[in-house]
């Protein structure tokens, strides 16, 4: 604001999300993640969902993104809002938008989250009686923006770091790690933002349900130093590649990330003591890393995206030819997929078949009813947790 | 996304910020506020501004809010492309939107910060040769996410903490906490993301120009429990009341949030080594607060909002009545305003010439230039924290 704004005039009118509010006459509320007083998007109690946007001068308005298989067409009311409700979505998060005359807009009535490589509304819809991921009146524990420069790339980087309740009491206590990746368009936020993974991790911890330890969340993303084109950490060969290549994420994770995070915190420094998951784009990452590291790493975590397939004597770098070796070597493999994502129960299904058949180690885990979204990935961080450092 | 996703080909069209691309061809550079790859907008050598947005249906699209006086008209041209380029708006962080046919949109090109009620474009122009609030080769704190029980409001909240470099390391040492709040429709991430308030500290401290301190970032809204309307926090009598009344956030940081940090950090629990300051209305909260519980603060900062007027004698619950006993009471009594607020200049000068007549120790402090925006309050901040705990 240019001039002294006159902010207590203001404040009345932001407080009420002025683009947002609407109609509290029937059985609908608002939905759990939007902005404080907004009143869109509602939710009835059979789960359809309510969404309202003002756009006076538009001729065509959508429901568009993750919440619906195709754009869904608005009706245009009165004061210009144009409004639609859709039968109920599968529980979970998703990212959504407006498409006014053809221009993707956010929901003035929701909160934005990093995806699609920018700020993206997104609406939670919670299961009824699930609430493993929600705040309770346990421990909490923090998380921690810490800052590093990397030399990889020469540039500021900032890293979630979740610190398990009771860190900074037990001064002297040790934590073992675990590296845990967003997928492709989203940074470093996703893991606690859309995921919860603090909730997550403070509710198992709270029933002793997994080991305290500090979980780290990097952005999955790295220019070589120098270079300002696009990121060359995209795994090549795509996501069921057999081929393993090095990136410059790697070298940001192994030179930079690891070393920052064992100085600065109360790690166990050690393979045994280290993990990687990720989702989606950053399961391929967790794949390609720590199968490229494992004297670095020996828990992986692989949600909704790498699979193990192909060649199992020459693919992988030779990892999987021993089984003996590598059982003895990773203490966990752990690879899932959300039930309703078919490609991927597909690919989870002839990777379960090869790797029992070549008898290594591994767990498989599907989320009932849930896609390619954050709710998956709450539901495997909250399988995959209490598995690790055991 | 609801199907499984062929992300491999989604991410090279992400990280090119599909929307925002345009011309090299010229002398301008991309904003260092932009979203990844994005090319607008972009900034001149000589301080001009070019926006750009496809919008390829729109019949009239303007550039607006706090980056210009009054909204500009965008033209059209190729590819449905709406582009403006203004004139060297002030250095600093400006607040901005485009406006679609009367709607409200983001721009693609830029990040998004939590003001006017909800998530807003913002663009940061650098001063040449000013670095104070940008990450440099030094120890850096972190700024830790703190999830607390309100039983003030009987809901969860979420307090921003910065501690300062070291703080880990020197496992017996305790520390001074100032206590900043955001401004009207902004929340306890904008000190941080907006406001850089971490480097601004981190910088200080490595130069040895401040005292090593812990510095809490709260929201400033609060609902007291049961009540779901518009929060009560708004300091009764506007900005320049000498009325000084209780609040719900004032019940919050009294009640909540003080004996939550003093448990769980640590700190110097007593009121020579505790501070409140805020920016604008989180200024009015400061004064409100700081001075209702003169027993617990001795260190107060208003930038750009409260300042001291009216009849001393009955105002402010007669706290300035007797200026000796308030000068050995509060150590730090300071009052900034950014040279380009009239209003608040005026309204500067009159406080400073109260105070001095009546023998009140304080404090002034403009911004050369700057107006009602976060570089008027990071160099608040840089002036105020090398003041305090002393």
């Amino acid at each position: 604001m240019r001039a002294g704004v006159r902010w207590h005039l203001l404040l009345p009118i932001l407080m009420l999300g002025a683009s947002a509010f609407g109609q509290d006459a029937d059985d609908s509320k608002p939905a759990i993640s939007n902005l404080m007083n907004a009143k869109h998007p509602r939710v009835y109690p059979d789960g359809r969902v309510a969404f309202r946007l003002v756009a006076t001068n538009a001729a065509k308005v959508q429901l568009a993104g993750a919440i619906t298989d195709k754009p869904v067409d608005m009706t245009k009311g009165e004061g210009g809002a144009w409004t639609v409700t859709i039968p109920a979505p599968p529980a979970g998060f998703h990212y959504y938008w407006f498409t006014v005359d053809g221009l993707q807009v956010n929901d003035p009535g929701s909160d934005t989250y990093f995806g699609y490589g920018r700020p993206t509304s997104g609406i939670d819809l919670p299961k009824q009686g699930e609430d493993f991921y929600f705040p309770k009146d346990v421990p909490h524990g923090q998380v921690r923006m810490q800052w590093y420069f990397s030399r990889t790339t020469s540039a500021w980087r900032r890293a979630m770091v979740y610190t398990p309740p009771g860190y900074d009491e037990n001064s002297e206590a040790r934590y073992p790690v675990l590296y845990l990746q967003h997928g492709a368009g989203e940074d470093e936020t996703g893991w606690t933002r859309q995921g919860h993974a603090n909730f997550i991790m403070d509710n198992l911890l709270a029933r002793k349900e997994a080991k305290p330890m500090i979980v780290v969340m990097d952005k999955g993303y790295a220019y070589q130093a120098g270079t300002n084109t696009a990121p060359t950490n995209r795994p090549s060969g795509g996501m069921n590649s057999s081929v393993l290549s090095p990136s410059t994420f790697e070298s940001v994770v192994i030179d930079d990330l690891i070393p920052m995070i064992d100085r600065t915190f109360r790690t166990l420094p050690d393979r045994k003591h280290r993990a990687m998951a990720g989702l989606s784009m950053g399961s391929r990452q967790a794949m390609q890393i720590a199968l490229r590291n494992l004297d670095k790493f020996s828990w992986i975590g692989l949600f909704s995206g790498a699979t193990v397939n192909g060649d199992l004597d020459t693919g992988y770098n030779g990892v999987f030819k021993n089984a003996k070796e590598f059982n003895e070597r990773v203490h966990l493999l752990y690879v899932g997929v959300g039930a309703a994502e078919p490609r991927l129960m597909d690919a989870l299904k002839s990777s379960d078949d090869l790797l029992t058949k070549r008898g290594i180690n591994h767990v498989t885990f599907t989320s009932e009813g849930t896609a390619h979204e954050w709710h998956s990935w709450r539901r495997h961080l909250h399988d995959f947790a209490p598995r690790v450092f055991q």
